[in-house]
């Protein structure tokens, strides 16, 4: 046993680590740290003795919960423009037909965001990271998607990248030039999706973690999404998908098929679909945001993604059109409400499932000895509250690496 | 033109004076504040010279809005208890009537609220008031309604008014022994409105603002509301109605008959009770946080309540059961997603009509020359941002009479 860094005791523990007790409860626990990674969790009457030194930093925080650092496993957090306008328009009956013809929508983020220098997209995307942060949140996966031609999607990238130096949350960077059809090349979807293939993925491969498309009626097909996963696989990069959000193209099965980490949105996915992901072990990641946002109707298929065992990952889907939230633990308490998650569901969403969705689930997402020490100390006597209050509840303490965040 | 103590100048400002354009809003603007009111709210380049001297304390913050302080016309924020237990069951699986059986419900609130001191009951609320605060609010309602006994609803009154000493939030309380039927009276409803007009309203009148009542089928019938609020006006009292939330029992028009300040919930107002509460300036209260959390289908009027000119308040209607929601802000997106409303509406409604709502509106509520200073300074650049994200904007800095807060 490495001796302790630093040891917080006295704490009821929601390990997340599944398989025992509900959340992975211990209560009357502690967590001892080492070199910024759990080296115990478990009853405070297993801490061994010879761990604990003078140097040791001790902390007893009876009445409150340690949990794992939230993970925000799919948003859009880098872009510039404001499309506030917009929900207001929509609110005082312009429709979106007519917002689109004024150049907005996903357009108005597009020409914003090329228009804007590296600088200025850290320095707009900097706030809502910051709040994000002071919400629990410890990691992050960001999407480019609104530059749309190699220069502005490098750009987007290296924005995503710098966050994390600038703010210490551990950033997962995901190509997703397939996010819309830029206007050069409209009405010659194949051509762009060759330019992506053969430019911009090759030029992302350092950049990115990952390759995402958007896989729908209105954006890319199913033939197109293969072509794209099969050069991101070829640079060794991990894919996954925006699926079968507004209509079922089988995307779910589709990104199952590629060994997808993740299928996102799903309202419309497939029976063959859920079986393919449990299959794959491709994580369902629900954005209950974009769907309260959008007033949709048609729910995600919950109880038979439960029945077959897929992981469900929750996030924010943070984007200025469909889901502008910057506030994680707003989206555990929207799972259940509205998609009928039990509230430990809800939590795996925000954790150990969102780790799973991007492939760190060994070092991140649980409370459990080896991982990094990610923590979040709320002053709440159960998990379940975490969840009951619309909005969540405010960690008093964030721990990232061990270290006070 | 008094001298200014403080001068905040190059903001953008929302006044929500109504009447004028829309917000209120004003470009380059500056507000000025003398003992803790607002003595110049207007353009920068009408600012009085005269009126700043050396003391003046002199802040610009361009690219900011400077907005009413929040005010939450309706919360139940005192209670005893956790209920996020019943959350959880719900979810996986148990009735409502299971959880009823089981002692749950308002009446586990009621049960825990009874045993708690009145020091107890300060403790428990002042981190919800804490939160609340932190998002903007500065006027917050406050009902009783846990105790159903003289002794425990004055203890719940005592424990709000306690509430503004220790925060300096401005609190109005409001009686509301006819919240449910207290375990004594079961079978004898009329014997504890008796109770209600005899004793608890005269006992309270010192201590209450306001007489309250549920009017439901499943509460206290429009007849018993009758006796209660002829009782509490012959107290000078005001009375405001929880009216037509699960059934049209005209409620809406029992309020505006009895001149109340507000009708509260009314997804089933007639349009009868639409025109009753117009004509009698009854404010309509309007709660999207429990109509979220209880997944409700039927929608209040909003367009009729819109075309006779009722005005429109929204709160959090915070609450352990129905509206455990400790965040003003998240409201207005919530107001305009699910209710329909506007932004500039929704935001009307957490600030001008709020404070109708409790019939302050002639001190607080909107910046205009003579009412309090109470102020919000976001970081967007215009009021509908603070709409557009869901869970709103935090201020970066909130003013109560005139004092940093
Ligand atoms: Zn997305
Ligand atoms: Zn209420």
């Amino acid at each position: 046993m490495p001796v302790f860094d630093r040891l917080i005791r006295d704490v009821t523990l929601a390990t997340m680590t599944g398989g025992g007790a509900p959340y992975g409860l211990i209560e009357q626990a502690a967590v001892g740290i080492t070199d910024g990674r759990i080296s115990f969790a478990g009853p405070g009457s297993a801490v061994p003795k010879d761990a604990i030194t003078p140097e040791t930093q001790v902390e007893s925080q009876p009445g409150h919960l340690l949990a794992p650092g939230l993970i925000d496993c799919h948003t859009h957090l880098v872009f510039a423009g404001n499309r506030a306008n917009e929900f207001e328009a929509r609110l005082t009956g312009v429709s979106y037909a007519d917002i689109a013809k004024a150049g907005g929508g996903i357009k108005a983020s597009v020409a914003a965001t090329r228009a804007a220098s590296e600088d200025e997209l850290v320095a707009l995307a900097l706030p809502r990271l910051a709040r994000l942060k002071a919400g629990g949140v410890t990691t992050i996966e960001i999407k480019s998607g609104y530059g749309l031609t190699l220069e502005d999607e490098l750009k987007m990238l290296r924005a995503a990248i710098r966050l994390e130096e600038e703010t210490g949350v551990t950033v997962l960077t995901t190509l997703l030039a397939a996010h819309a059809m830029p206007p050069e090349y409209a009405d010659r979807a194949d051509a762009y999706v060759d330019h992506i293939c053969a430019e911009i993925i090759p030029a992302a491969a350092e950049l990115a973690d990952a390759v995402d498309a958007y896989c729908e009626t209105i954006a890319f097909s199913p033939e197109q999404v293969k072509r794209i996963f099969a050069h991101a696989i070829a640079e060794g990069m991990d894919v996954k998908l925006h699926a079968d959000q507004l209509s079922n193209l089988e995307g779910g099965a589709l990104a199952a098929e590629y060994g997808a980490l993740s299928a996102d949105h799903l309202e419309y996915l497939s029976d063959a679909g859920v079986a393919a992901m449990a299959e794959a072990g491709t994580v369902a990641v629900l954005l209950p945001g974009a769907f309260y946002n959008l007033r949709e109707k048609t729910l995600p298929p919950v109880e038979k993604l439960r029945a077959a065992g897929v992981p469900m990952a929750i996030a924010t889907d943070m984007n200025p059109g469909t889901s502008p939230v910057a506030d994680l633990a707003l989206m555990p308490h929207m799972a259940c409400t509205l998609f009928g998650l039990t509230p430990e569901e809800a939590l795996a969403g925000v954790t150990i499932n969102a780790a799973r969705a991007l492939g760190i689930e060994d070092d991140r997402g649980s409370i459990e000895e080896g991982k990094a020490a990610d923590l979040c100390l709320y002053p709440v006597s159960h998990p379940r509250d975490l969840v009951y209050w619309i909005g969540g509840v405010k960690p008093v303490k964030v721990i990232k690496d061990g270290e006070d965040f």
